[in-house]
């Protein structure tokens, strides 16, 4: 495999775009903004969604599914959600297509028209709210704690793979409390599931906060993020949680009969992430090689390379290494045995570190010999010759280690790229540099704006702070109750 | 819970539709065909998803996703498939919504129309293919063996909660083979994954056999499937696959260097199975007091009752259980201790028979006195006293023990209500009381049609056997070279 890809410091864009497509993620599909995720890419998505879901179940919540469609109608019941979704909506008008007059293929047939219109789900909140309306009517029925794996559109005009796409897979949670303290918890308590997923399975180290009013999802009263640092110094948003007060309750006519008897809208919550994670994990992560993957959501944890030279030399180093594949699959360690006879070893390195395998192990002649193999290590690319005796222990050691270092090089570089700035005109020329930066708001949309024209720098969060530093905002001077963290993003 | 569905024996499609509803399954959305898939469910269909993907991965078989829409022109690219599908497309014609002009409300934004209409995916085949087109140049790329867990829409005129949906959710695997007998063993290979499944997972008894021409998927050159028997009689196809030829290869222009440096088109396969699936499991092994669920897939093995007066009697009777709780779940089992205070135990033990639950264990002061429990099998009905010692252990086998005579039931059913049959006057009338008929037919789609018109029974399929006995026509005296099985269908 040659070097296939623009180099992380002179196009950082394009090292995206390269990568993922030159290690089998993802694809432009023939429809506009659409993506195919291929194998690769898919079984990461996997991984991501089977450590999430447990933690969702660890938490008390269940998986449904609701329809893909939604009523027009619907829509506009929550002002604030149809102002915000409207303009980015996959309309279904007819049910219904027929042979084309001219013979030619096949057209719309207009008798099949839907007398009122579907929208292809952007996010299941009107649809869900309609439904909770007939399973909630006392406190006995509370809460409420769903989850729906699926799929959504948003009609978005400028689509990257993963990190924006019409399409897009995702999970979004859907809660139904009695009380607003309740309600509030559980916005708290799925964002922190978010950061710990990141910490502890994406390797990446993530800053919790609050949306600012404009940048709020339509129709919260309050959006909780976790924020994350590219390596070109860009944020990142991998996930919210929405806190929704009684909004979509009092849009849909959602009551309960409390304890005491009297009739009360229900306090709602909704949080997700989605298919962008692998957006996110990539651009955390790989370097000019390729992707470097967290071993703890890397389909393939560890590849096997025969070194050799002529057939019978092929089978006497594979069948050295068959027994350290057996030894690592009875750990629980995914292992690829690569024994392609139509490539060079060469390429099969270099393909396995574009595909960000953590481990590889490769041995020849003069390994067998000693009874070593060549033990290389994706994030660091050290390589170091291994004795075969107690290999699998030394290979998860080596997982752990791995995740870990993974885990420190993103926490270290986003110290080394965040940044205490006070004053606006040093934060209009550090802003070109990338990082976060922490500075004084005056808190108003206006002076956000502003920032935001002058600078497409905009408050990813006001971080969740337990001894915030009153100040003076940067821009206006006035009084400021604490930091907030800027950043250009993705 | 009050006795609230209908007798099975009295109105068998009334039994169901209450059925779905009352056991928390499923139930009708807002939007016209569509479902909600409730919690209870979609454990079912979680369970279902586990069970085959594990199958799908062990016959070296990997997932991957691809786009909910296709463009218009790729539907009309291959024939048949057109003319099965367009019938029943939700199409997708606009972009964006916009303020009504009358202020009230969204409406569609005339401008922000499509060039290209898009159908939202009836089955993907040629979406893939178009993809496929990329990934596929020489015989070293092939086989390529997706599969797609994904939902689709299929505009239904009439509809029933998960046998026939607008929307409904499934499995599609889309295979790519360098030859016509590779891609043929594949076909074979995956309808046998399905009838394992059926018979393994489900409990139920599944013939294989071949559709006729007239029944085959449009594009297919064959389509295998297996057909299960409900216990009103009537046959329910579960799962296809399907022998595609190089037909969708041709239409998408698909061809790859065979090995002696040819291009060569494609062969393909496809197959499917669905959320019908829990239809099928519902009605085959229910009754009048509820669900009667397979060990495997029941989403709660074992409900703990504790039966008590006050509160004192309560946690002594809970504590008793407890340890039992853990032995279970310590093996593995699901188990869910009910010690809800505000409905009676006769209440608990109707609503676990409703949604049923495997086994319920339940004690009161005399089981605790004498060290045993009520074991209650679901299946047959029958309670045993059992001592608490060893109930692990004994808990186990009984679990097994109904998941066997869950389907030794269903297959005594269907063997009882299989007829050979010679005479047409003798089919036309013991048709009207179901069950599958095994008769003579002379391949014509001509006979096929009066059949069907004059008896509403269609061939479920040509069953797959070694030892075909010939004989002649039912209806027309024309030659046959084997019976073929038909029955009035779902």
């Amino acid at each position: 495999m040659a070097k296939e890809i623009t180099n992380r410091e002179e196009n950082y864009s394009l090292w995206y775009n390269n990568l993922v497509v030159k290690a089998d993620l993802a694809e432009n599909s023939a429809v506009r903004g659409c993506m195919v995720i291929k194998p690769y890419g898919y079984a990461i998505w996997e991984k991501i969604q089977g450590a999430l879901d447990k933690m969702f179940k660890d938490t008390g919540h269940v998986n449904a599914y609701f329809p893909l469609f939604i009523p027009k109608s619907f829509l506009s019941k929550e002002a604030e959600h149809v102002e915000g979704f409207a303009k980015e909506c996959a309309v279904v008008t007819h049910h219904r297509l027929m042979n084309s007059p001219d013979g030619k293929g096949v057209v719309v047939d207009p008798t099949a028209k839907l007398e009122e219109e579907l929208i292809v789900r952007p996010t299941s909140e009107t649809i869900i709210w309609n439904t909770y309306k007939n399973w909630i009517k006392s406190y006995r029925d509370l809460p409420v704690l769903c989850n729906q794996w699926a799929n959504v559109v948003r009609w978005e005009m400028r689509t990257r793979l993963f990190l924006r796409t019409t399409e897009f897979l995702w999970q979004e949670g859907h809660t139904a409390h009695a009380t607003r303290q309740e309600a509030m918890e559980e916005t708290q308590r799925m964002v922190e599931v978010y950061a710990s997923f990141a910490r502890d399975w994406m390797a990446l180290p993530v800053l919790i906060g609050s949306k600012t009013p404009s940048e709020r999802f339509a129709g919260a009263l309050d959006t909780l993020c976790i924020e994350a640092m590219m390596q070109d110094g860009k944020a990142l948003q991998a996930g919210t949680s929405h806190f929704l007060g009684q909004n979509f309750a009092r849009a849909f006519d959602v009551q309960f009969a409390s304890k005491e008897g009297k009739l009360e809208y229900v306090w709602s919550t909704s949080w997700g992430v989605s298919t962008r994670l692998i957006g996110a994990l990539i651009m955390a992560h790989s370097d000019n090689n390729g992707l470097v993957l967290p071993p703890k959501l890397a389909p393939l944890q560890v590849v096997l390379v025969p070194i050799y030279k002529g057939n019978d030399e092929l089978s006497e180093i594979a069948e050295y290494l068959q027994p350290i594949r057996k030894a690592l699959e009875a750990k629980g360690i995914t292992v690829k045995m690569d024994d392609r006879d139509n490539v060079r070893s060469g390429f099969k390195f270099a393909e396995w570190e574009m595909k960000g395998v953590p481990v590889r192990i490769a041995a020849g002649p003069r390994d067998r010999a000693q009874g070593t193999v060549e033990v290389a290590r994706r994030d660091t690319l050290e390589k170091q010759s291994v004795p075969v005796a107690g290999i699998d222990e030394y290979v998860i050691q080596l997982l752990i280690e791995i995740q870990a270092n993974i885990y420190q090089k993103a926490h270290v570089f986003r110290e080394k790229n965040t940044f205490t700035v006070d004053s606006y005109e040093e934060f209009k020329t550090r802003i070109e540099d990338g990082g976060f930066f922490l500075c004084h708001w005056d808190g108003t949309p206006e002076t956000e704006e502003k920032i935001k024209e002058e600078t497409k720098a905009t408050i990813r969060c006001i971080p969740t702070d337990a001894s915030p530093e009153a100040g003076k905002c940067m821009v206006t001077g006035k009084p400021s109750a604490q930091r907030v963290i800027f950043a250009r993003a993705y």
